[in-house]
């Protein structure tokens, strides 16, 4: 071995320590990172990455190797299983292919509208991503048609690495004038600010290992320099919201009138009708695939939990799944705070029901400050964004506040209070909570206002009298799945 | 509707609300359930389990409805699916179909010896998870096949109900006698004081339900006793060591000599070598989908980050991850100590290297008193059946202590508290353990005495030279491999 170095092995090593050192800072100040890396068949993505995380500590990096969705992905949103990958803060999550192979997967099924779709959920997601402090660098490797096929041909040649080259790698290699041009476009379409493209020329692989070496260097640098550094962002004085999101008028909870009459006689019989009607659409619901998302807030003790229980009851136990929110764990709380709600999506033709939402963005965060003031000024817009994408995928999504007035809230409180068995349903944050009930009543007014789009409208439901608050919820719920099976009552009633 | 109630319907009345509370309670002393129900096709088993949540709170249960495995499942242990949907402490499981379907899918593939083989992995996982507090509920609903074949046809005759009959029903139908034997021999051999099966006529559909909710109640009421008023468990002196389990010798740590010659030129030029055939033999373990499982142990400082970090050199990013363990999470912390690994076990074909690992349990969780003595007493054979598990699965294991003596232990102490750059380190924790210095070499002693077993053999590794301990992981990681593969040296060296 040559002990003496050239100048351009010199600035290898250096360039690897620094990396190394990089690492360490970015678990230090807790900025989570995002390597993606695309390109043609055979143009060293695999090579490049190996070669990237030689210089990382393997214990604050995860490499995601992207394939064919599995069947089970195939019935959640497509953007379901990257969103569930990303990682925590402080750490690196490479892709191997990433969400941009699932738009050239809808190209390839000549499905140009949905590939164009995707492309708005890519930049609606690398956006909000961005907006919470991710950093996303995007490889591009690109080779030309020659190199290709020389490349495909050499792998084919040996057994050991024939395996690696599949049927569909020599078809994209006859076609590679028009995926050439596909890409250009998705580059072109996908290429923003602070998720811009690095376009590689993939020829010659150790240009290819430097250039990527260098622009992770360049971008942890910024990227930690903008941390150390933060700039103060505008807090705006009302949200902005997209335009393009149609918002409904709705009512201050103040000018409703939350006490609606039902007698016990009346609503045994209306509810146990109700179930019936429920337990029946839940097969039709099954049987056309249609994903259903039925959130709940509301005041503390409105009556939630009886309200999903009577829902429940109705359902098959194999076709539903009540998820209970809480505070955020670890886990939770070192991502971006839609993840554990994306990890928690029903499957096509299933029910998910959500005790407590994304909506505590807005409320319990805002309220308490546990988020920024600018980054709950974002979350309306990025929550539409988010019901949108799932409104798309072709869920029915039905959002209830459950309302009840201060002197109700007292007299629930109460009971509970001097109830043995109700005792752990009150705590002293819930009476906390309520000497804040002005500010409450603000943010869920403008909660309402800002989210209440034509595709995921807030049902608010009056709940002084329970009874009549689960029988409103039960019959909600019902118009709506008919509405979205285009069910006519007309044709219910002859069954 | 008739107001009056019969005394039968006011007892049926009773005994919901006393399930209500019943739950409230196990919640509130955070005992965690498993209700299992098995049968017949169309014995009811949706039925009973819908008339079994009605009285829950929908927030504190989820209900699994066991299929056939994903392809993604298939690569994975069988248990993996069943262990990684184990209640949170105070929450209830629900299985429609569970780990004993697994057993039935074997056998119907005429595989009788894996479906044995499988009872007795049943009666090791239930075991271990009632020796953690669970409790385990299992029913089987019965039916004689004159009824099954009424049921049947009653469903296949209306077009609502007929797509819920499969193929598999009608099959098994036919088959009806030769599977019953096989159910009655099942039961009989998982049939445990602490898993009993409760077995139900089911032709009586009231009767079902109304014996189920009682089975439930009772044995709820019986485990919030025992959990209010605990059994003093004896704490034996020594582990209980089940004595199929052929325990190799190995030496004492403070018998070796850890300091192991290796000059920086030779190793530089061993270490490539061994990358090399390292990386080669990644393919092959892909090809022949064998799992692999690498786990470091070792004293602070004592080098496993940089032998993961040599190792993980070598390997295809897509077929490898690095599973750093820290401190449970919350999620962790409530669930069986085994939960958290068991979700991050390889798909076959790949290599999953633990950065520390379940041996947490009789080191740390030991010495700090986190974990009752009588169960980390218990905790080596649990150890040695899960290992035994991967190894029956077909995973190689690895198992590497990295053995430091204490002067060594200081100066590299020293060292990383006078590098700026290596100051994140080093904690006061590492401090903290370094004073317990002798307790944990005692444990560690004990660990590799009782987990030595000839499947899944401890390594030790002198490591005061941290270059010849990154040579020697590498070393027995590659003989390993080809030791499983069946690879000759000689045969090697031709290629």
């Amino acid at each position: 071995m040559n002990n003496e170095q050239t100048p351009i092995e010199n600035s290898k090593k250096e360039l690897e320590t620094k990396l190394s050192v990089l690492q360490q800072k970015i678990t230090q100040e807790k900025i989570p990172i995002i390597i993606i890396f695309e390109g043609f068949s055979a143009s060293g993505k695999g090579g490049a990455i190996s070669s990237l995380i030689l210089n990382f500590d393997p214990r604050g990096f995860t490499v995601y190797s992207t394939r064919k969705p599995t069947k089970e992905e195939q019935r959640l949103p497509w953007l379901e299983r990257f969103a569930e990958k990303i990682p925590a803060k402080g750490r690196i999550a490479i892709f191997d292919r990433s969400w941009y192979s699932g738009v050239m997967r809808q190209y390839f099924k000549e499905n140009m509208a949905e590939a164009i779709s995707r492309l708005e959920d890519i930049n609606m997601f690398e956006r909000q991503l961005n907006d919470d402090g991710y950093i996303i660098i995007k490889f591009f490797l690109d080779i030309s048609k020659k190199e290709q096929k020389k490349r495909l041909k050499k792998l084919l040649e040996s057994e050991d690495t024939s395996w690696r080259v599949q049927k569909r790698d020599l078809k994209n290699l006859k076609n590679y004038e028009e995926i050439n041009d596909f890409y250009k476009n998705m580059l072109k379409r996908t290429d923003r600010p602070n998720a811009k493209w690095h376009f590689i020329d993939a020829k010659d692989k150790k240009e290819v290992r430097q250039k990527v070496l260098e622009t992770v260097a360049e971008t942890l640098e910024a990227a930690i320099a903008q941390k150390q550094n933060p700039p103060q962002p505008a807090v705006p004085e009302k949200p902005f919201i997209n335009v393009d999101f149609k918002l409904l008028p709705a009512p201050k909870i103040s000018t409703l009138d939350l006490t609606q009459p039902l007698e016990r006689e009346e609503y045994k019989v209306k509810l146990k009708a109700l179930q019936k009607e429920l337990k029946d659409l839940h097969n039709v619901i099954y049987r056309h695939k249609v994903p259903v998302i039925i959130t709940f807030e509301g005041n503390d003790a409105a009556g939630k939990g009886g309200s999903i229980k009577r829902l429940a009851a109705a359902l098959d136990p194999r076709g539903y799944s009540v998820i209970p929110v809480g505070a955020p764990t670890p886990d939770e709380i070192s991502r971006h705070y839609l993840w554990r709600f994306y990890r928690n999506l029903p499957k096509d033709g299933h029910i998910a029901i959500f005790d407590r939402t994304w909506y505590g963005r807005v409320l319990v965060e805002r309220i308490e400050g546990f988020t920024p003031q600018y980054r709950v000024m974002q979350a309306y817009n990025e929550i539409n964004e988010f019901e949108e994408m799932l409104h798309n995928w072709g869920a029915l999504i039905l959002k209830f506040w459950m309302a009840i007035d201060k002197d109700e809230q007292l007299r629930r409180f109460e009971d509970r209070q001097n109830t043995p068995e109700k005792q752990w349903k009150i705590t002293e944050e819930d009476w906390r909570n309520r000497e804040k009930w002005d500010i409450y009543e603000t943010c869920v007014d403008e909660m309402i206002k800002y989210t209440n789009t034509d595709f995921a409208p807030w049902h608010i439901i009056e709940s002084n009298n329970k009874l009549a608050a689960r029988v409103k919820v039960l019959t909600i719920v019902i118009d709506a799945i008919k509405k979205k099976l285009g069910i006519e009552d007309k044709e219910d009633e002859e069954e």
